[in-house]
């Protein structure tokens, strides 16, 4: 068992989300109990005490460290950044850079998670914005899809900065050695795409990637490639429209089933989760930032905010940064000496 | 009862698909007896002779119009167009623009029946390849998305084109008064997508057409709009993707349910259906060219023949290319005097 040397010290912007600070509180006091993880609240101090009196806490290493307010999902991420430089999420990024915590958890805005993350950390070379990706359909949960929507409008070299990060996440989250990337296009053959499809091929070819071609729509619920490359424009779309799908037909399953088998729920339930893999996930990690950095979903209560803080203990014991580095290092691009 | 005068006649490229001559004879013959359509089965006279006498179809209005050859799927389809200019497809395309039928159905490559359509009828004014669309999502059976494939790498005037010829479709196939439109992005608020949909939406606002923003991948199985707009790179991803899950669906249910209830068979299929609305449509009109030219699934089988026939028969009875015309039309195009 590890001691509490070895212990995980994780911000966790406990005001960030639809149900912060009680959620978050939650959570964390949950993934505490593991004894895995430190926890520094970041918040507003009263709010924050006021939740944590609720639970027995004495024992468990969870700290408050106070912040002003709070960024919006609906606000414009640098301009908030700039005027809220106390805001939580600014702050919890603040306490890695110090080296008061080795990563930082957000349920808040993803975008000011990204900003802030960007600014903070800075990006790795090659990178212009942290991406997005993980597996998102249930069917293939081994699967890493990248970009889900941090990056559109994509230059052919940024697609494969992403597959090097892809490998990187299969290989720390998903344990793949040698992970097959593949890009998403409208055709298997090579030529076949649109001309950013075509372009990013050739590059891929010649990355030193294990790249194993193009994939379509219908090969990415039979687990073809352990990495899938794309620009985050698609990759957003798929993702909302495979959330969407699960929704609708788990409605349907459950009024059409009816509690024929008794576990018509449970049927309904698993359809929803063979379609979706993001919720399950409990966060993800932003990608290409120097540094540890998950975002959760909004929507998250205590359970997901206590898996997106395992996330986060995942990636720092994992060195996951590292394994981007070298991933990102390892590339070959054509325009490179 | 329309008497034979009012008989829509049909030209069938009855060796295109996978199952053809003898599915598609079979398809043909089925549709025959409905008393409203005419097929003229066009192809190898010895092969189509001898499907038609497995049948008895002395009176019914099927005959034979031979070609040489046929196209297949992989051809490069302009190039096999002008390698065998008897191909069936062709003559098919070919007795449309004489007079001999008033509209072809082909289940064999799409691109060799785009290239035939294009090259034989035209395209109309600001449309650049045949646009592919219908409903594709089985939980929105009328929401019709456009494009699926044909043109990738789309400007942002050829969405709008979309926008018109979608409508058009919904307009007669689904009897849908005033389409409401949209655009498909990575979020609801106008400036929300890559480039092409930042310029897109803008069009769209000052085309004319029903347009009502953004939808995301979410909205697409919730029917909030009645035409959605994209680039046949997007959307061929996510037919090819719902398609997938559909199959991976399925399967799950039947070995997940066996049998328990007892329609354990009917749901799965249900579950498919849901997700796949474009094998039950039965081939679509390719959208933009000048002549009513419907495009099966290479797997067809005869009912899905027979219902492509019907398809193409409904296009020509109401009068679905003038409605085309119409909407492209009616768009107001900044650029435009």
């Amino acid at each position: 068992m590890p001691g509490p040397s070895q212990r995980v010290r994780l911000a966790l912007d406990a005001m960030g989300g639809d149900y912060g600070p009680q959620e978050t509180v939650k959570g964390a006091i949950e993934a505490a109990k593991g004894g895995d993880v430190e926890v520094l609240l970041v918040g507003d101090p009263a709010a924050l005490q006021a939740e944590l009196e609720k639970h027995r806490v004495a024992a468990l290493p969870v700290k408050v460290v106070p912040a002003e307010g709070v960024i919006q999902e609906g606000e414009h991420p640098v301009q908030a950044l700039r005027q809220k430089p106390r805001a939580s999420i600014v702050v919890a990024a603040g306490l890695v850079k110090q080296g008061a915590a080795q990563g930082f958890v957000t349920m808040g805005s993803t975008g000011a998670a990204m900003a802030a993350a960007a600014l903070t950390f800075g990006l790795m070379e090659g990178i212009e914005r942290p991406a997005l990706g993980g597996p998102i359909i249930g069917l293939a949960p081994r699967t890493v899809i990248i970009d889900l929507g941090s990056s559109v409008d994509c230059r052919p070299s940024q697609l494969v900065s992403f597959a090097a990060l892809g490998s990187a996440f299969a290989k720390t989250f998903l344990g793949v050695e040698q992970p097959r990337v593949a890009l998403l296009s409208v055709g298997a053959e090579e030529g076949k795409g649109n001309r950013q499809a075509k372009e990013t091929y050739e590059l891929l070819k010649a990355s030193g990637q294990n790249f194993v071609g193009n994939v379509e729509g219908h090969d990415l619920p039979l687990g073809r490639a352990d990495v899938v490359v794309c620009d985050g424009f698609v990759g957003n779309i798929l993702m909302k429209l495979t959330e969407g799908l699960g929704e609708g037909l788990a409605q349907h399953l459950r009024s059409r089933l009816g509690g024929r088998p008794a576990d018509a729920e449970a049927v309904a339930q698993e359809v929803y989760d063979l379609l979706n893999a993001v919720e399950r996930a409990g966060g993800g990690p932003l990608l290409g930032v120097k540094g540890v950095a998950v975002v959760g979903h909004g929507r998250s209560r205590a359970p997901a905010v206590a898996s997106a803080l395992h996330t986060a203990m995942l990636a720092v014991q994992l060195r996951f940064v590292e394994k981007m580095y070298q991933e990102l290092a390892a590339l070959r691009r054509p325009d490179a000496p």
